[in-house]
């Protein structure tokens, strides 16, 4: 471990990690965050007057996509046929825990697509939620696993 | 306030906020986020052995461009066509402060702009850094701070 | 009504058309589509063993997203920051009626995003239903209602 | 066939159905659809006073991107690099007939992509003829035909 | 003129200029390019054995819609909703004249967006002929004209 | 050499070339262009008052983002994964020269890939510029190689 990024070339300069000499391999990684906000904000979120899950729904579905178009959020990323992604998500007391998965059969791994899937299913809570909580914040969003074994 | 959910309608639907009767307004919002690593991955990052900048650069770009698409990622998000976005970095001991600041003379706000550009930005080194540093974590995404003025 | 395309100039050649004169009016445009199939796929989709609204959600997430990225679909569409964007279920015996509302504050007006959300929400209703009820169609796809007022 | 939706798991969440146990196959799909509208617009469309095609490569032209970007249309569809997408315009009497043929070598079908190219080439068709003709509709969207073989 | 780039700030960051204090203006952009090839080519492009014009149209789709989502191709672009873009062709000796129109009613020019129309265009007429012609060439993309005029 | 348009078929009309027969190889191109401008204008991009490469760092993600989405701009270039990227600038007295390299391993070549990120690059590092100087031509953009090999 050098200390040499990646994605710097040796002339300092960015670029893509040339993944043409791996083998492909299915892959998957798994992502956690955190939503926290007030526990009526949650309770709304969760179970309020609403059937259950609409907003959930959409914060769901934001992360799969964002997953899916990870590599035209990340400049660096590779472009990824992903073979599935699940986000999900745990009540706590003051917020909600976000789990995304990311399964591939490539060349290269998906925590990034992951960790996407996170961050964009906590900022679409966020977007549903601001007009009634001003004390919003997204934290501790990481790699909780990254595996990968031979492909099909 | 009610805790009633603004992208929710009374039948608990999933909706876009309707924009039509506010006024164009000059707006502006600042949001920040922590990128934490160890003191030699934002060395790295920093200043390393490279171009000083280049991959901050590179992740100030995927901010910005973040904020510009915003509307894609978060489904009930208005597409906003920005004034401006700035992405800017501080140097912790252990991390990197994120500051992102989006502008707009519009019908509604653009504090997700700005958090989005943050959390992209964020993410974008943690793709740059995952390679020489298992302990990444993004933290702390909020919005600082929103206002508003009379349009041009 | 001389038959000519609006959106082909004197030589036949594709072309957006020029909105530049026009006066910033605030415009709505109501669209409806059938998603037709059997009856238990019906069932499926809208109570079936599932939290309620799950599968509708995703649809209407979809056809509101299709709405607001309506120009990047259809070639010579304008790029149009819409106000707002509703998408509706009503049950049917064999089906599902979709309805879309867009509406603006513009030059030009929204029809081709209400229909574009129609049908995008439609396409999702069959991908998620395609597995099974293999005599799944999407009929009627029109528009119903299209008004226009000054702006705020 | 139990009815139960492929895209929704067995806690009722929205999810992309996992391929990665799948065999990579060369997969085909065929679907049709119907853009009607009166005798004069379609006169115009097809050959009218512009040369031959412009309206109608413009419609082929959305239809293919369409085809390509299905996965950031659907939300729940798989992000597949096509081998090939052809799509086909048949005059009839009050409309126009759309033919779309999508294939691939991958783990899934593609029979959302050719639906996709349907329906965007006849919204463009709608889009272009929509200031001549106040009765379009678009009708009979489905698929044709599905198949798979042995991939090279 | 002091030399000093418009959009690095003084402590040399990339940022987006801010335009929040310019007046919406009517404005319009003019830029051309050459596609540059072998005779043989040319007629095959222009009207060989082929309905006239439909490689042309594909170039003059591909073109508009770049300028339509100019800021998702220039990082530190502005998202701006065109009134019109037009594209056109003129037949040279060995090779294909291209000049785009661009114009907007907005607080920024767009100039970008014409030289993007040209250049994608270019890129397609490129992509078709590749196959039959080895030395194709890009040449003299540049903008021709820039005006603006009080807005509606 | 018939002189034959790849992407239109026997009747005239455009098509995505179908790559399902051929087999997947490890293929590259390398890509060239001019960016022309004053050697004031080079200077302040080069090495002037700032970090030295935050310009280029902007144009050089551009480029990397257009070869990574070139499916989205041509319309009937093929989605690719691609497997590297990377975009070099080269000073020289009255400009810079661009090149591209893309890398994959699929069923077809990446030249457009190469171009599109060379033409990309070129219209970002003219965006930077163009408020500094008014005679910026973007010239010589052409394939400078194409090559293939057995695939891991």
């Amino acid at each position: 471990m050098t200390g040499r990024l990646s994605h710097v070339d040796d002339r300092g300069q960015a670029r893509m990690v040339d993944v043409g000499d791996k083998e492909p391999m299915r892959r998957r990684a798994v992502a956690e965050g955190f939503f926290v906000a007030r526990a009526e904000t949650i309770e709304a979120v969760m179970q309020g007057r609403l059937p259950k899950g609409e907003a959930l729904a959409v914060a769901r579905v934001a992360g799969i996509m964002a997953a899916k178009r990870c590599d035209a959020l990340i400049p660096l990323c590779h472009s990824l046929p992903l073979d599935a992604v699940h986000v999900e998500f745990e009540r706590l007391d003051n917020g909600i825990r976000i789990e995304a998965t990311a399964s591939i059969t490539a060349r290269t791994g998906v925590e990034m697509e992951a960790l996407a899937a996170v961050s964009v299913a906590a900022l679409t809570l966020y977007d549903m939620t601001k007009a009634i909580d001003k004390d919003l914040r997204i934290e501790g969003i990481r790699l909780l696993e990254k595996t990968k074994s031979a492909a099909v």
